[in-house]
């Protein structure tokens, strides 16, 4: 197949435009059907960073995903690079490679005018609208925890060769636009009075400015982006959060790698695990149709759940699978040493716990001074009980960042959160 | 100037075919003088890695490096990228904007051919050389703890802007071939019966077993090279001791940075302190024509002005020059709380302080242990007065791998390092 009827300048895709733009797309035609006329093109997209079209057809239905050149949600004036599109694609690549049959088929790579076709999840929806919904997925856990165990161990020197890795990580480094949303909208903006943040005001004021005065906290999570930014341990999705995971009762997906970089395995785990506790601290706004006491035990289950798989797929992916520079079986296993490869491994996942705590708690943060909210807070229509369930995740969000090195077990963690909630 | 003369595929040169090779490189021309048949060719290199010629014309001199095609010290079997020669010219010119006039000057860089065309330090003996013979260089500390705390702020995220210093962890990730060796030589060989080890036997034979059978010990030095090979927070010189520091009275120069890449501060400064306390070490290995006890008080003091030195140019430079992403200004000074930078600069020093002290620990075993070893101990003729002299390096060693958190200063470091000497 040609795609000499897109080989020109970048330009953005629309419903109408899409049939005669990509119709000639071998992928497109294969899986929507051949018969271009009949194909109808919804764009679906949430419309942050890109374009999202179903496209569907005689056969079947597709998705197109296509970049835009800047950052819709700040404003045109923030520049993107489309070559985000080749770093998710990429990504895809490696996460299917690493974890089979947790993301969606790729179909087709554009790299010029930016876009993924892929496989269409028919009948899924946003993990995060199912647990604003009420609704209690049964195999996230167990989903989740390996899928994060297996992209992180499968991507780092634990496992690579060193040269592959290394050239690995020279490549995504190119995906520098997108680590610098993170690197300023995460890490930075929450923490002072920038230009993008938005908070739910008059009622969090105080406690903004308060957190924004605190030494002690700004320079933990200074310490946290410098993990970010410069512990290049593995190929991170970069921005896993219950929008970045689509869901049916049976099965489970993960999106949207388009931040992949080399960075600290912590930091999708801990993202991961804010975001479950996020949505624990807003169930309270919603219930007006009754208690979600059970949701709220559920979701804490969740956390210990996906920590606890994740442990037991990493364990078991050193115990098998340590094929790279680090921790090498010829100084321990092969030296006898089993015990000395286990108390690594120990300190590996402490050193990982800890540090995703961090994360969480940041991402508490940013998630509610920042730019970029959650629906989770968000639809709490009643902006009292709204700021209610924000504070008791900030103050949350804080004590994670400041004692995370003294929180020693999920159990502990989650028992903090139930505290925080009922406070 | 065209070099179509050498722009075959590579040769070795000798000093024989030097002139006839390179006579038509106008660099070289125009400092060694362009009467070739004058041309004076002595090769200088230690042959583990490189050729080194010296070229004397009726003009002066310049210094010719040259990358072989294989690491010469293990074999020719362990074949070297010969690109390596691109990545210390690359280097040579960061270091030298970094911190001017530290480094020898390059005339000129042949990336085919593998060879870099640079000042001839005339008058220069390797810093290694000079305290074997107890010379005590006066200049040492305040040149090299500025040269290291310029080096290593100004090519990290807290000097560097993120897309630039991101492009360049990129480029650098290519030198793998070099950093192989030191994931491989310096962090794991040393812990186990590996093909290339030696150690002064059969004196040392049982501390080596007893170090190569402690778990603790094996443990920590994998996290000190997962910090080595993930921590990408700078270009490091990544090969930093006595023997890469030519010295006259009044002058110093670094020299040889082909193992440079992105990696975490404090390994150069580890390295470079841990060469020093072998130094300290070897003295008393040299006694007979005196006692070396004033040359003991002069390295030590020499350990604590370079970390002294390095600190005090380090909060120069995070106080002037902090314009990365990383404690931006915009969440302390910017916010009157200056104090809160302050806080986060000591607790930086802090943490490269401790994972230094891993470091030189680390660097210790290895060269008493693994393949490359030093000068310092290998010139001690008593082969029982060199094995307790290494004896002792070794123990120090250990101790600073394991206590590196404990040790709260650099003189609580030394009175260790005068303890152990005196054991």
């Amino acid at each position: 197949m040609t795609d000499m009827q897109h080989s020109g300048p970048f330009e953005a895709l629309t419903a109408e435009a899409l049939p005669a733009r990509l119709g000639g797309v071998a992928a497109l035609r294969e899986r929507a059907g051949s018969d271009i006329s009949r194909w109808n093109v919804r764009e679906v997209g949430d419309g942050n960073l890109n374009l999202v079209f179903i496209v569907k057809g005689d056969r079947g239905s597709v998705v197109v995903k296509q970049a835009l050149p800047y950052f819709r949600l700040a404003g045109e004036s923030w520049p993107l690079s489309l070559r985000r599109t080749f770093f998710e694609y990429q990504a895809l690549m490696r996460q299917e490679k690493r974890a089979p049959g947790t993301v969606p088929a790729v179909f087709h790579f554009d790299e010029r005018q930016a876009f993924i076709v892929m496989e269409h999840l028919e009948g899924y929806v946003t993990l995060r609208k199912a647990l604003i919904a009420g609704q209690q997925l049964p195999r996230i856990a167990e989903d989740i925890g390996p899928f994060m165990a297996r992209t992180l161990f499968r991507g780092s020197d634990l496992y690579m060769a060193a040269h592959e890795r290394k050239a690995d990580l020279a490549l995504f480094a190119g995906n520098a636009d997108l680590c610098n949303i993170t690197e300023n909208l995460v890490f930075s903006d929450p923490y002072f009075v920038a230009p993008h943040n938005r908070h739910t005001a008059p009622q969090l004021d105080c406690l903004a400015a308060s957190l924004r005065a605190d030494s002690k906290l700004k320079a933990e999570t200074q310490r946290l982006k410098q993990s970010f930014v410069t512990k290049a341990e593995t190929l991170v999705h970069g921005d896993l959060h219950t929008g970045s995971i689509m869901v049916t009762a049976g099965s489970t997906k993960v999106i949207d790698p388009e931040f992949a970089f080399y960075g600290p395995m912590a930091f999708d785990v801990g993202t991961l695990i804010g975001d479950f506790w996020m949505s624990l601290f807003s169930q309270r706004g919603y219930e007006q149709g009754g208690s979600r006491a059970d949701m709220r035990r559920y979701l804490l289950a969740v956390v210990a759940n996906i920590w606890a798989s994740f442990c037991n797929e990493f364990s078991r992916l050193w115990h098998e699978e340590r094929s790279g520079v680090l921790f090498h079986r010829s100084l321990f296993e092969d030296q006898r040493d089993a015990q000395g490869a286990d108390e690594a491994l120990d300190q590996t996942l402490r050193s990982i716990w800890e540090e995703a705590l961090g994360f969480a708690g940041i991402t508490m943060h940013r998630r509610i001074l920042g730019l970029a909210h959650n629906a989770d807070f968000e639809l709490i229509e009643d902006r009292d009980l709204r700021a209610q369930c924000e504070e008791r995740t900030l103050r949350f969000g804080r004590d994670l960042v400041l004692n995370r090195t003294r929180i020693q077990s999920v159990d502990q963690a989650n028992t903090l959160a139930e505290e925080f909630d009922r406070s």
